[in-house]
């Protein structure tokens, strides 16, 4: 197949390319899509492993439109800080941002029709979060149902990874030899991954029940591995 | 109900944003997309129309990613000519710009959850061409499907034109008396309408079957009206 891959350039997005370029065997072209986020240095995370597998790599920059979804989402908001804390607690709510799934998946649909490639791939995985609407399974399917019409060659919508947990997604990528020293997850943007955003968090954790060695530096603020095994990965 | 509108500038998204205001009573704001279209300047003319009935007005600049949809179109590639003819004569499949219905609202349901807004109009309307793959209606309810999934309040999408033709737009702008002088509707984006590109045929042909008379000035290097009725609208 032929196949536009949306490449946040964390570690979920980064295994799926390499799954699909070498366990599925498909031709992969890579989307980035930089938003606004604080964390754009995803992007050049991206761009390395694309050069890696000798992939080509495109950025969409919809930059200029951060402000008529982001004025909220503390992934693009300056003026507000990323909590801490896991997924599952209330102040996480605030990470997200309106619509992205579906921007992104149009940007990429599109480029797919303007190279006649045949599928979109993300990296939904099946952990991903009940408080973001767009990830929701039903959502997922009634976009794909429009994503299949909005060609006349029909474009089809991939998740090869909704059945897999990000633990079962860390072991496949370490099986793989991904090197996930060059994937970036922390939606603070900092220098070194700041271990206790909800990312940050969910990250550690998929490497703690995968029993694969986080190769990841985090900030020396961040809680122990321990620490937050024995709060069962929650802060607050 | 409040809404957000795509606004093109030209007269079936003007018009449907002075019914929405003054017939049904929405609060509307107005969206307008730059994706590198060469006839960019019709978002002056949907600005001016904002301006008119006070209404907050948009640009979602994606002129960024004009290289990912467009490489094709002729409504972007420079180095390709704007065809003349009508939608229906074979040479109009280059007008065709990738997915750009999905982007186009994906973009706008983003700014309505930003807004608490609940929902999201766009011009559809019955002649809507049979060369546009994402103007098709199994497209369209598929899409407003994954819209109301989207976020956690319902977004509806609405296509109050989707019964009528573009005579009836006409019919009904001239009632409300929406000053059609100040739309813009050809492709070339030039100082005045060419009067001959698919998308000006079919403004012309609109007017002339609503029995309203045509207040737009044409180039004189245009067909006559007479011309072109006794050609059934047709060029080649």
């Amino acid at each position: 197949m032929k196949t536009i891959q949306i490449l946040s350039g964390g570690m979920d997005s980064v295994t799926c390319m390499h799954y699909l370029v070498n366990i599925l065997k498909h031709e992969v072209k890579a989307l980035s899509v930089n938003y606004g986020q604080k964390h754009k240095k995803e992007i050049e995370y991206a761009k390395y492993q694309c050069d890696l597998l000798g992939i080509e790599h495109k950025v969409a920059d919809l930059s200029a439109i951060s402000d008529l979804l982001g004025k909220d989402s503390v992934l693009m908001n300056k003026e507000k800080e990323v909590p801490h804390g896991h997924y599952e607690e209330p102040q996480m709510k605030q990470t997200v941002v309106p619509n992205r799934n579906m921007i992104m998946l149009s940007v990429a649909t599109a480029w797919a029709i303007s190279n006649k490639f045949d599928s979109v791939v993300y990296g939904a995985h099946f952990g991903d979060h009940a408080i973001y609407p767009d990830c929701r399974e039903e959502f997922a399917l009634q976009l794909g149902k429009a994503i299949k019409l909005c060609d006349w060659q029909e474009i089809s919508l991939y998740r090869p990874f909704i059945k897999k947990t990000k633990a079962d997604i860390a072991k496949l990528g370490s099986e793989m030899g991904v090197d996930f020293t060059k994937t970036w997850t922390c939606y603070k943007g900092e220098e070194i991954h700041c271990g206790m955003c909800a990312t940050c968090i969910e990250r550690r954790e998929a490497f703690y029940l995968a029993g694969v060695e986080d190769p990841t530096e985090y900030s020396h603020n961040a809680l122990s591995t321990e620490e937050l095994v024995n709060n069962n990965w929650r802060i607050s």
